[in-house]
């Protein structure tokens, strides 16, 4: 880290909360010559999570022994985002095209702070949508049979990636594959969730006469739509609202939710305990 | 419903949607000499839902004969409110005040087109308030062995009451007594149906992790917090908010959603269909 | 009108209130053999305005002359939207791409029931995202010197064309050109009217230090950002929210909200009346 | 501050942005003894606002001394929040009830952390409720001719006073009453500032058409409805709204919003500047 040119680094750190870490992690960077820029702090049944943004242009001495050394004092988690180096981002897709186009275009109006790498889809058709950004397509086809084989083949174009982004991939990741990628793949679910888990949930929605509709992200972990929450929004729906309304309105929610999700990931905001997340907006 | 000598009544049709049943009845209003002031009309998946508020005062003829007639060939119900009878409500509590304060508040405000007869608690805690607002109060303790007792003196001061709130009571009513008052029992649930249903939504939603709460306004029915719902609203969460937080947020939208529910009901805009709703509003 | 094959027409009126005109109205729909699919109903300070969608796959005889004569009588407008003949509209735009790529998106979708018929802007830059959806591009630059011409230029485009939508189109139509298309232009302004009129809306609500900031969806008239509102929406911000933080929120706003307005116009559901409108939603 | 027995303090210090306060705040915190409970910072045009919650149980020295000296070197403001004090709050009201039960009903339930001293009206009418809360009401009429005596009453009664709450009080405070208390008076204006200033703004909104209505609490300045907004929630209206109908559907809005103004206030959650409000939620 030391000798980093410019701008602006994050650090995130969680752990038990132990009296006087604060002040010594205020301590470390002002020794290091780092400045605050930016501080926020959340304590919660007896664990602290930190996020901290410094001016990393003019650090005298590098900052990670000394974090690494209070990490072992106080039993606490920690990460950099270094200043020079923006989060490496995959898009998994199938047939709907409404988050990839949102995704995309927000990363043109740089409200996402990323590098969107390959978009990758078990079905050939939102290839041109691809194409007109200029983002590598793979086409990744799946059956039951050659589910292995597929993740095989995803596993490697993915390699170097830090974010998995399931924008309505409509396949349910392997275990194995999750187990890779921990708090690093983001689901869109098309609920509020816990409500309607599982498979069309707007038609359960619709069914059950709700009044509101809702989105959820999240990161994806072993259990189907059980992992921890990021965003989630709602809007408001009436008798008049057929299960088509219902997805035409969910659109608008899921790209929000989704996108909001990525942008607080990727900006590193994001702190995760307990199934639960810290998201410091 | 001949001679009425002023304002507005209200009809609610409902069933099978048929050709020319529409202008049937707008015949038939002609007919007896009442101006349709307001017409909603809903249809979907093979019924139709209307509501029509009508100037009775100046009917040349009884609309109920005819609407008999009409409901007979066309297998429809139909329901009358005449414009000069409001209807009798009973609000049933237990110790939590919030939603009792702003019933009666909103009553006296106007905002609510009842009468509130009286209002009945398990415990004592809030007769001052009920005598605050000039409402009968009446104390029925229930435990488990008294509880047949207790709702037979329920259904007694529940005589010639025309809808019961459930402002936070916090017991089960049973299915006779439910059986009683079909769509005429309205319940505030404190989370956002059907995610958390039964005990302690709050804590269920902190430790879910979600980033919206939700409250819940519905029909009793037989299940416990399943009847068809009748309005519900959300509002955003974050990790920063405990389950105390949550609870104090919730304490808004428990009384927004359940006076609505309230308002929509007294001025005739629910009808019930197949476990869900349909509001004009 | 008589001798359409299927589908839906959409009937809209407006007038003084005259008592028994409802009933009229239902009577000449039934002996022309309409039935009624769904109908809205809005009476205000003496006027009355209705939307009757009625099934006219079997008019058994023309509506317009009995509609002519019933409005003489009652002194009011009318117009039928034939189910056979989609709204024809031009998007015009100048450099921001996020309102064109979300109409034509909705459009792909099926959310927008017309046809886009011509991208007009007085730059070049959007060419390509016009060409991505087939769609044909007009550019036509303008300069003070030049706007009459271009003016002209532009009324010849917009011939046939039955709605106009201003999607961040940054040029002052002159009132002539307005009054060519009357509450058939719809503009989007960037503010929640009439707060922050004219420019730069987001920089004075960041220093007025606003905590909501919102988007609003007009017909255009001669005066500016003074036109009927069709849709408003907000969303929340806080010190934290820089300009750009307000641009970038907003622009979730702005599709959203133009989106509406465009949708519900197409759909033949928005009247205006007083320098208001009622949207039968 | 030396001494003090138990709980939580809190420090607020705002001023221009230096390298390196940011860690000889914590340091200065940590040699006093203080542990952070929670830290918020916020940094935006050269200028910095930190909001610091300390346990000040085991305070070895007191901070003040090294606060102040800290303030000289960096031009900074500050202020601490002793545990031991809760604010004590005047609530000014006209006839309208529906502020005063909300802020009344809110600090029963623990919503509100201060000490609710007296309210005050120039009018008798809502006496009672006062009364039913236990609070003593002080009835100070004003005309034209009175005001300097009636503010002058007022003064008195304001005497040890932390903040005056304008709940629905119908007159305008003179400069010097205002100048007596700088952001100690909280406001709520019955729209989405700065739309619809002044007297009426339900009528202004109805008769503009609006379709969404807002409310907005702030610090009263000597310009009218021009002082910091702390807060602004708005809700969605339509056509089928009467100035009536926005009345109802404000007063919850402005409830909320109020209460929200006065909860931050008390938790020392505000910082001022430039006409804009830091709120660390």
């Amino acid at each position: 880290m030391g000798g980093i040119a410019s701008a602006v680094g994050t650090l995130l750190v969680q752990g038990p909360h132990h009296k006087g870490f604060v002040s010594s992690l205020a301590q470390l960077l002002a020794s290091a010559g780092a400045t605050v820029v930016d501080s926020s702090h959340h304590a919660e049944a007896g664990m602290f999570f930190q996020r901290i943004r410094f001016d990393a242009s003019y650090l005298e001495r590098d900052l990670e022994p000394g974090l690494e050394a209070l990490a072992r004092r106080h039993d606490m988690r920690w990460r950099i985002a270094p200043p020079d180096r923006v989060k490496r981002v995959a898009i998994l897709v199938s047939k709907q095209e409404h988050c990839l186009y949102d995704l995309l275009l927000r990363h043109r109006a740089g409200e996402l702070a990323c590098a969107v790498e390959l978009v990758i889809s078990n079905h050939p058709d939102l290839a041109p949508i691809a194409e007109h950004f200029g983002v590598p397509f793979h086409h990744l086809p799946i059956t039951a049979a050659t589910k292995p084989m597929q993740e095989a083949a995803l596993l490697r174009l993915l390699d170097d990636i830090d974010l998995v982004v399931l924008a309505r991939y409509m396949q349910i990741l392997s275990p194995e594959l999750v187990a890779r990628f921990p708090e690093r793949i983001i689901n869109i679910h098309h609920s509020f969730l816990p409500a309607f888990v599982g498979a069309s949930p707007y038609r359960q929605a619709h069914e059950r006469g709700v009044k509101v509709i809702g989105a959820t992200s999240h990161y994806v972990t072993a259990e189907l739509d059980q992992g921890p929450i990021i965003d989630q929004d709602t809007i408001r729906c009436t008798h008049r609202d057929s299960v088509e309304d219902l997805v035409r309105k969910g659109r608008d929610l899921e790209k929000r939710v989704l996108a909001a999700a990525v942008r607080w990931h990727v900006d590193d905001r994001v702190l995760s305990h307990g199934g639960k997340t810290v998201v410091f907006d």
